[in-house]
């Protein structure tokens, strides 16, 4: 994995591709499959996203504030599944299902080696984690795969259907 | 434009795509296009945006808390980038890009009946509006267009580049 520019990482999540979420505590790291998160701002890139308090996960990540997105290409779709699926209360998802913990620059969660981009994130404002498990997350360190430069994501429309990138078109645009 | 059940929305939004964001104020109906938005809940239906404060739909939203948030199809996509390029200050853009405004039922703000989608929204929480331009909605009636019903949508990858729905893939899956 190579360096990333903050100031592109807006265009990894834009998009709205299903990523994982890795977190730490007490030594285990854990992942999740997460699909409603947003960007908030450009640079420093600021990500929202929601945790519910049901998901094992979300107790690492209000305790230590730390957390990574990957976001995985569309090869990686049946694990995304079965991440989905599982709970980390229950086994860990990295052995069960061959994914492989990388240890991150900035965070105590790891990266995922599989993934085309992962992006370290802090969380500095959870004034809406009580009310709806929403964190805001600022990134701190961001990591692209070269290998993986024009791999297509995949997007979630609910109960196992997933749409994958298609054709990409370029209009002549003064939005960012 | 028919009924489209509430608990079905999150399946709408979730996957990612542009969406036009419509608002009305002093009798004069704005609409812009919008890619930093995703679910809060699954019903009724919270969304979370971010509207900056540059753009001129924010002082309608923070002072109506309504909107219609409105999902086009691949084919206006390049209306959906002349929505972006322009602002309500300068020009009715309903008018300037053939989008036809229709009545909605419980916000003042219009339908768009070109789009595949229509969610009207109020909005309920306005603790993160000062710092990041978050608003939390709820959609209180949504509206889909039948003939439109496998129409792909699109997701904007930055500075006018955009993916166009691809293959769908259904796995077995628990998740919602």
């Amino acid at each position: 994995m190579r360096d990333y520019p903050l100031a592109k990482v807006y265009q990894t999540i834009e998009p709205g591709p299903v990523v994982l979420l890795t977190t730490t505590a007490k030594d285990r790291a854990n992942v999740m499959t997460m699909s409603w998160h947003m960007m908030v701002d450009f640079e420093p890139p600021l990500i929202a996203c929601i945790v519910s308090d049901a998901n094992y996960s979300f107790a690492a990540l209000r305790k230590t504030r730390e957390c990574v997105i990957a976001i995985p290409a569309a090869k990686l779709a049946s694990k995304v599944v079965e991440v989905g699926n599982t709970s980390g209360r229950d086994i860990d998802k990295f052995a069960a299902f061959g994914l492989t913990p990388v240890p991150a620059k900035r965070v105590g969660a790891p990266l995922v080696a599989e993934c085309l981009i992962n992006l370290e994130c802090k969380a500095i404002d959870t004034r809406l984690v009580n009310a709806y498990g929403l964190f805001i997350l600022e990134v701190v360190k961001a990591w692209a795969d070269p290998k993986q430069k024009n791999a297509k994501t995949i997007h979630h429309g609910g109960c196992g259907t997933f749409v994958v990138d298609g054709e990409t078109i370029k209009l002549r645009s003064k939005m960012r």
